[in-house]
């Protein structure tokens, strides 16, 4: 059987001094440099498999300090302090001995408590009623290894340079080909939302995200119980001010529970 | 003129090998050690007086690794990458020569761009028509430091141990006595919220929050614009799982700008 091209792009090399060496994939290339919910999966890999590790992830915030430039990079995790049952990291990744991206990360081991989704999952026809979008036209690879069935909110069609009002996105979406749902890949789904003001705006806008947050609640058994099932993901702006813009996303499966709330910050030109 | 006493209680000493020493503040004191949102503030201040800052604060992730105790503490701020108008920070305070909490933030230099804010303030009396609370029967003494008007989704005047089936709580704030908005000051009032859980259950439940990530939509225009005028707001839980919930926050000013969207995962026992 094949290696699913995921876990080829998040495969990293323990190397003698602690560290890891990873490399970027041209399969979850984006307009420039990688994907950067790939990224961050990469980085949370450095994490999921150091030797000290404890427990699962809980949250994870990226930093997305320069441009990942395609090739080889160097990721250091380092736990900042170990607790009984919690534990935080610190984490970099490095390219030409420069700081790429910055991170932290806290990891528990947790256990059963009452528990319930306060935000329930919005009404959408399920996924299979859902069209896939007539040709794919967008020309970043990482777009082809998502299956995204638009239930609102899409990619605009033209620019009009208009103001629709919202900025709202929801979307059925899964790896492609399917793939068990796991840490990593609900990392890189957290981020698979293209950017608000596109949607707000329809006016082509540069971008970049800055720092990213991913909460999981998500824990080993309701990442068991979603399988490779769809998820539904919903993300809005709440705040576009001179120069920065925030989003707010959420994932449930398919049985409508909440696994990740998400925020981002990122960068615009307008 | 006497020094406001959250000028105090965010007051750092720059040592010779460039981090800073402070202390916890009695004045801002929680039920065991200091309010989390003065630490975040303090955090906040090593960067805003580094000598090579760049830019005004756009977001700040605090990760609470450990219990602060009462007491001084050591503060070092890094730029981890300068970019020609945007800084990526790391951070660490540490006790003892142990990391108690980390931390990352954004600087950056703000350019004019078309705005908006799409998540409008929700309707509330104003603040001169919702009454401070009867007495302040809270045992803690940061809550005195803040001028709060409950205007929905206030602490449970009984313990009843239901289910409300939400945990929105909306409310005016300022600081008391009030001082100009700053930064730092806005750091400290993004952990305003006591835990949802609370308001969801009415139930005694030990808690901590263990991450806080703050977006600032406000520039250094829209806190002049603020100044010592009132805040509305609003937070609430989106999940509550196996030990562990998020709370999300928005703060406006009086005029209905957006200045602050947070977000927080909070420790639960239950």
């Amino acid at each position: 059987m094949n290696m699913h091209v995921f876990d080829e792009a998040i495969a990293l090399q323990a190397q003698d001094d602690g560290s890891f060496t990873g490399q970027t994939h041209a399969g979850y290339a984006n307009m420039v440099g990688p994907f950067g919910g790939t990224t961050a999966a990469q980085m949370l890999q450095a994490v999921l498999q150091h030797p000290e590790r404890l427990g699962d992830p809980v949250s994870l915030t990226v930093n997305f300090c320069a441009a990942v430039a395609d090739g080889a990079f160097t990721l250091q995790a380092r736990p900042a302090r170990t607790n009984r049952s919690t534990q935080h990291w610190t984490i970099e990744l490095l390219q030409d001995d420069l700081v790429v991206m910055t991170a932290t990360a806290l990891t528990a081991v947790r256990r059963e408590t009452w528990s319930t989704d306060e935000l329930t999952m919005p009404a959408a026809k399920p996924p299979q009623d859902t069209p896939l979008p007539e040709q794919h036209t967008a020309p970043m690879a990482f777009v082809q290894r998502y299956e995204l069935r638009v239930v609102g909110g899409g990619f605009p069609t033209e620019w009009n340079g208009g103001d629709s009002g919202t900025s709202l996105t929801q979307l059925w979406l899964r790896d492609n080909p399917p793939r068990p749902l796991d840490f990593a890949s609900l990392a890189s789904m957290s981020d698979i939302f293209f950017p608000r003001i596109i949607v707000r705006r329809a006016s082509p806008t540069p971008v970049g995200t800055v720092s990213m947050t991913i909460y999981f609640h998500a824990d080993s058994a309701a990442l068991a119980r979603t399988g490779t099932g769809y998820l539904l993901g919903q993300a809005r702006g709440q705040a576009f001010h001179n120069g920065f813009f925030d989003q707010t996303a959420q994932l449930w499966n398919e049985a409508g529970e909440l696994l990740v709330t998400t925020h981002q910050i990122v960068y615009y030109k307008s």
